[in-house]
Formats: C-alpha cells, sequence, structure tokens
C-alpha cells in the first residue's frame, strides 16, 4: 500500500501532467497554472480511501483530480476582488492579479467543467452525482460568507470544506461499490476529517475559529475530531492503516 | 406531436418550477432570477430532436434545461463588469448590476452546476458528457473573444453558440440512443441551426456579422445557413416536421 506521502505525489503528479481540454484554447496554461502547489490533501483522501477499499490508485485518479480541480475553482473564484479580494495564493499572485480579473472567472468556469469531465469518465454517472452535490453545497457555504447570513462557523465548514471532503470519500465509494448500508461509517469519518482540516487550518492561519475562540479550544476541538475521525475508521472493514496515518498527519500538519 | 412554441413554454414552465439545489441556500433565489425571461431556443430545439426521434418531452427535459441552465451561467458570467460589461439583460438590471459582483459569480457557477445536476440524472453518464465537452468549448471561445485572439467570426460562433446548440443536439441524441453511424447527419443540421441563430443575432443586434460584412450579406448566411439545416433534415430518418418549423421560425424571427 501507498502511505499518504506517496498518494500525494501520486496526485501532485497527475496534475502536473493534466493536459485540460483542448477546446479550451490558451485558457489551458492559464488552468494548468492555477494546479500548482497545493497540499493536494482531497485527491490523497479520496485515493487512500479507494486503496482502503481495495482499488488500485490509477483507477480512482480520475476522481481524485476532479475534487482538486473543483477545490481549485473555489480559489480561484474566491480570490477574486469582489470576493474575498486576495491577490497572493500560496506565496504567488493569485490568477487574477496575475491574468486579469475577466480570466480569472473563465479560468474558474473551465476548472469547474473540466472537473466534471473527470468524475464523467467513468461507467456510472454516480461518481459524478457525488462530486455536483458537494460543489453545490460548497458554493452555499461560499454564499452564506460572502454575504455574512451564517454566523455559526461549524455550519458554514461543514458547507464550505466539509462537502469537498465528503465528496473525496464519496466517489471512493461510489468507484468501489460500497453498499449504501455501509456508507454511513464512511461519511462518520469524512465529516470528522473535514472539521479536523478546518480546525488546523483556522490554528495555522490564526481566522476562523482561532480568531473567534481562541488557539486552545481550536487544538482541542482539532484533536477531538482527529480521535473521532480515529475511532469512525476503526469501525470499518477495510484496511485503514495509511488512512490512520492520513488523519495523524492532518492532526499533526504546520503548514 | 408539439410544435415549437409549445416546446418552448414547456422548457418556461419547467425553468420556471425549477427549485435549484437547495444547499444553495438563499442563492437559489438568486440563481431561479436568472432564469426569467430568454428565448428557450436550446432547451426547445432538445425537445424537438428528442420527439422527432420519438422520445417523450419528459423524458428529455432535464438536458433541455441543463442546456438552458448552461447559458444562463454563461450571460451571467459573461455580463460581468470584467468581461462584457452590460448592467441590462432582456430589459431589466443584468445579475451582477442588480446584486453586486460577488453574488453573480457564485450565482453562474451555481448555474454551471446545478445544469450538470440536471444532465447526471440520466442513467448513462453520456448525456452528461455532451454538455460538458460542449461548456468547454464555449468557455474556450469566451476566452478567445476577451482577448481578441481569434479574429474568425465564423470559428469564434462555432465555440461560443455553435457547441452548446450542438448539445442541445446531441444529449437528445444520447437520451434517444442514435447508433454512432447516424449522428453525423445530425451534428451537420446542429451546426447550421447555431450558424444561422448567430446570424439572425447579429442582424437583430446590428453588430458581429451585420457590422463586419454588412446587412445583405448576413442576411444571404442566414438564408444560406436555414437552407442548409432544412436539407440536412431531409436526409435524417426521423419525423422532422417540427424541427423544420423551428429552423424556419429561427430564420424569420424578428426579435
Amino acid at each position: 500500500m501507498k502511505n499518504t506521502d506517496e498518494l500525494r505525489a501520486l496526485v501532485d503528479d497527475a496534475l502536473a501532467a493534466h493536459l485540460p481540454h483542448g477546446d479550451l484554447q490558451g485558457l489551458d496554461d492559464v488552468v494548468a497554472a492555477t494546479l500548482e502547489g497545493g497540499k493536494r490533501v482531497r485527491g490523497a483522501l479520496c485515493l487512500a480511501v479507494g486503496q482502503a477499499l481495495g482499488r488500485d490508485p490509477e483507477e480512482v485518479l480520475p476522481a481524485a483530480l476532479a475534487v482538486e480541480l473543483v477545490h481549485a475553482f473555489s480559489l480561484v473564484h474566491d480570490d477574486l476582488p469582489a470576493l474575498d479580494n486576495d491577490a497572493t495564493r500560496r506565496g504567488r499572485p493569485s490568477t487574477w492579479a496575475q491574468y486579469g480579473e475577466a480570466i480569472a472567472v473563465l479560468a474558474g468556469d473551465a476548472l469547474l467543467a473540466d472537473a466534471f469531465r473527470l468524475a464523467l469518465s467513468y461507467d456510472s454517472p454516480r461518481v459524478a452525482r457525488e462530486l455536483v452535490e458537494a460543489t453545490l453545497g460548497m458554493i452555499g457555504g461560499q454564499y452564506l460568507d460572502v454575504t455574512g447570513t451564517e454566523q455559526d462557523l461549524a455550519a458554514l465548514n461543514r458547507l464550505k470544506t466539509g462537502r469537498l471532503f465528503d465528496a473525496s470519500v464519496g466517489m471512493a465509494l461510489e468507484i468501489a461499490r460500497v453498499p449504501e448500508d455501509d456508507r454511513a461509517r464512511w461519511r462518520a469519518f469524512s465529516e470528522q476529517v473535514g472539521a479536523l482540516f478546518q480546525f488546523v487550518d483556522d490554528l495555522l492561519d490564526g481566522d476562523g475559529f482561532a480568531a473567534a475562540y481562541g488557539e486552545e479550544e481550536t487544538r482541542r476541538r482539532a484533536d477531538e475530531a482527529a480521535e473521532r475521525a480515529l475511532s469512525a475508521l476503526a469501525e470499518l472493514d477495510a484496511d485503514t492503516t495509511v488512512l490512520r496515518g492520513l488523519v495523524e498527519g492532518l492532526a499533526s500538519r504546520t503548514a
């Protein structure tokens, strides 16, 4: 079995080699540039769940790339001046700052469509359905955030971050044809992983939960989410060794 | 068989009743508002092709709505200040002018994702694949237009307008399970319908072809495209009565 770092590298290499659709014309170079950098957590999670269920990473890779493309889409549009107005991303100019707003809008659109193209490479439409449901929830969360309608950080994060983590797991479950009845425990796991990721993100950035409730309380919640994620894994009928390592890595990450 | 106006009305009623995904939170109201008005040409074309192939409009309706949602997505994003900077659309404030740029970006994103959700309601992923390929081509065309890279109007229109007309036909072919070998003639038809629509649009708006080549030449090209579309229909093994009416209606439309 491949460990988390090997799975991350797999996603990273595949994204670097990923050729956005030829019909995108020159926009494909912009799309490729938006895919550079990034921790590949969602893609690696997708591969790791597939691997735990006995699926070859190659089979799960299109879904793993698709979830990374949806994530990249959300960053490119959220960075726009009208939204978060972030001129930098991963230490470099954000897409709109580098290419202008018009190109950034179109690049985000292209990433979203290309993500569905990848998720649609499977025989069953159920893989792509997982992704589209999650994407709609994520966009709804961004709407609540932009308009300030939702004050409950946990509810907001379940949409903005949680839904895509859930799709990472859900797509792998679809590919591995896990029976519906066995999915609830996997969903419980994905919910805790999404929460864990967000708590640690807020700790590292000093915003969100960390700004609202302080560092200590956020660390406590992160550790609690990690523990619950590990408990959920323990109840699963699958080889969850690598997934345990992934959770521990997310809990202790410093970047 | 239902005529073009009846098919348009079907699409119109279904769009008015369409409930965007619940997870979109308050954004669903904005999405619903972006769907008001519009000629429903693409949706009616999709239903008419399905009908010509013996398919019930109800079966084809999700695909017809999906193509209208992708069209609406493109309008909402293209109207943005950074792109075409259009403050009005169909005689009313455009989405960004009414709700602000941030909401307009998110509403466009939601329309695109919701379109794929509808196209994914079929058992086969091939319906949604038609739509995603067309959407990528359309976005590529918009990129060429925004950057001024492509000076050939016909090539630009084949991407910006033609691809979505092609998907309207292509999705109906998928739903009706038309064998691959029989599709080329349908594709020849859809190409001419897309060109016809654009020539007449330019005539009515006094831009594009009409501005570049004059009214007379554009009218000539529109009539030529209509004639070729009708010839393509005549070669098809299907009841194309309503489709003939649709072509004639597009050629003679005044709005």
